[in-house]
């Protein structure tokens, strides 16, 4: 089966999907005949082009942002074009805008009325605009998967809508997000300061230059949101969502859980409570028998409580951008193949 | 969608999935629009059949085994019958019989025969026929799914076959057996013998009176072997597996690991060496940085390596009627659902 592809977002997640999707090639191809073309990538700086497919060695060897597909685009001699036109998927992978749901926004929904699938990797028009997406989706009956948005390489939507099937899921609890969790690691192994931690993470390419985001709770509170809306049936927004993030978590902190065997982490919950959701990210004790105790560094972990499984959960999938693009890999396979 | 089910097997387990079956009618057709009848139950000493259904509610408030449903056929003036005929698909909950397979075997080809879909929960059959039993399922066009054979509610099949489709899976590490996780994990916080652990798990139904198969590590291997086959693409039976259970775990040992700040689980491994599988069974020490640290009781959890995903894994799953019961369902909701 033939899958021409679209890529919205050439940083650092979109460059490390067209890398895999060349080391790949052979493995789609042989373990679920899939024969993926990409036809355009590009964002607000143009989009490169071509029917025939890119050339995928050249783009994952290229520097990321508009100015490089600028360059590919005059060594070709073939100038960018403006957008995207009509192809199979879309691979939504811009930056996060919380705030707008902007560039994401736009390029789903062309997507959608262009009638392609769309696999999305930020979250920004997601949780502002999960109700009207999936509207549209569903008019235009176009499939959406967007597990990149939701802990990416951590199977979260697998294990809430395939692993539990027919049980009730009660309540979700995570640590879904790797920054965060890295920042509060360090802190708590090597007693630094939030401060020292950041500066680490930073340093390592984990935490970015503004870490609001992870280090505030809002991605965390991002992920849990999407989770919740599709797994226990709310439509709550971003603004529902009470969030505290790592940022007050003092060294004393620390030293307490520490005394107690315990340790801080930043946990996203979300539960069924008198007849609504309940959606809320905080820093929080646990204890040696939490199942999440382990999940250090940059991996993630969530738990599920159910009322006939008991808690089941996933862990690992520590945060990378060949995690984020692997993940997309995943949806893009599970669109066109029954696995 | 109106689904004909048989079981074999009634016991704990296959009481408990016809409870499950009942609880979860309302849900079933709601959600995946399946109505599910159970039209024969039964084994060695006889099957109770009714083409319209038998009542689960009395079946679900039943005592377990053959003597019971003779009885509830006396009561209702219609005979056992010798075997089941035809359905859309078999629940297969008879005892695991690691020598022979049987009597899950033959009932498990016999269904083939009929192409009825088979969801195993006993082990003995494919661990002792897997190529067998696959090779005759293609042949007869017929699905065969055995979530209950390979740590229940735990999703390790999904996790494998499903969130890390695209990877490359480089190895499998699982503590995969709920009665001698319990065991161990109150050797280790009570500081009890191995005798006094096993007294307590059986008291409290955890632990079977003949314990061998969990705690020799036999149940462990079976499932990792399972695993390794379905997802290593190994044919390997169970006589390839290096086997040591926890028998011969002293307080000793546990007192050692203890002044680490270590654990000692029974861990199941498989991995690709050399162009083959190996997989092994033994209890080795794990210290807090292993994913799978906080896997305490009777909670199991595995970790899969990954070339693209890094390490991702499922943890919780508690042993339980109620989970193995949930896992089938689970099972027959991917058979006859997209999900």
């Amino acid at each position: 089966m033939r899958i021409n592809l679209v890529l919205t977002g050439f940083g650092i997640v979109g460059r490390e999907f067209i890398k895999l999707l060349e080391e790949k090639r052979d493995a789609l191809r042989g373990n679920y005949d899939l024969d993926i073309r990409l036809v355009a990538v590009g964002g607000r700086g143009g989009f490169l082009a071509n029917e025939d497919g890119l050339d995928l060695t050249a783009l994952g060897g290229a520097e990321t942002g508009s100015r490089s597909l600028q360059a590919y685009a005059d060594a070709q001699g073939s100038p960018l074009v403006a957008s995207f036109g009509e192809a199979d998927a879309l691979i939504e992978a811009t930056p996060t805008d919380t705030d707008t749901g902007e560039p994401g926004l736009g390029y789903i929904m062309q997507a959608i009325r262009n009638r392609m699938d769309v696999v999305a990797l930020s979250k920004g028009a997601l949780v502002r605009h999960y109700n009207e997406i999936f509207a549209a989706a569903a008019t235009n009956r176009v499939r959406l998967k967007f597990s990149g948005a939701t802990a990416a390489a951590l199977p979260t939507l697998d294990i809430g809508q395939i692993s539990l099937a027919g049980c009730e899921i009660l309540s979700i609890e995570g640590i879904l997000n790797g920054t965060s969790n890295y920042i509060l690691s360090r802190m708590q192994q090597d007693r630094l300061s939030f401060e020292e931690a950041l500066r680490i993470a930073q340093s390592r390419g984990i935490a970015e230059a503004n870490p609001k985001l992870d280090v505030e709770g809002t991605d965390s509170a991002c992920k849990m949101l999407l989770l919740a809306n599709c797994l226990l049936g709310s439509k709550l927004s971003l603004s529902d969502v009470s969030v505290t993030g790592i940022v007050g978590v003092t060294e004393q902190d620390l030293e307490e859980a520490r005394a107690q065997g315990s340790k801080i982490k930043l946990l996203a919950r979300a539960r069924k409570q008198d007849g609504a959701v309940r959606v809320e990210v905080s820093p929080r004790k646990i204890g040696t028998d939490h199942l999440l105790f382990s999940v250090d560094g940059t991996n993630k972990g969530i738990v599920f409580r159910t009322d006939t499984m008991g808690e089941v959960g996933a862990v690992g999938g520590s945060s990378s951008p060949r995690g984020a693009a692997a993940a997309a890999m995943k949806d893009l396979i599970h669109l066109y193949r029954k696995i």
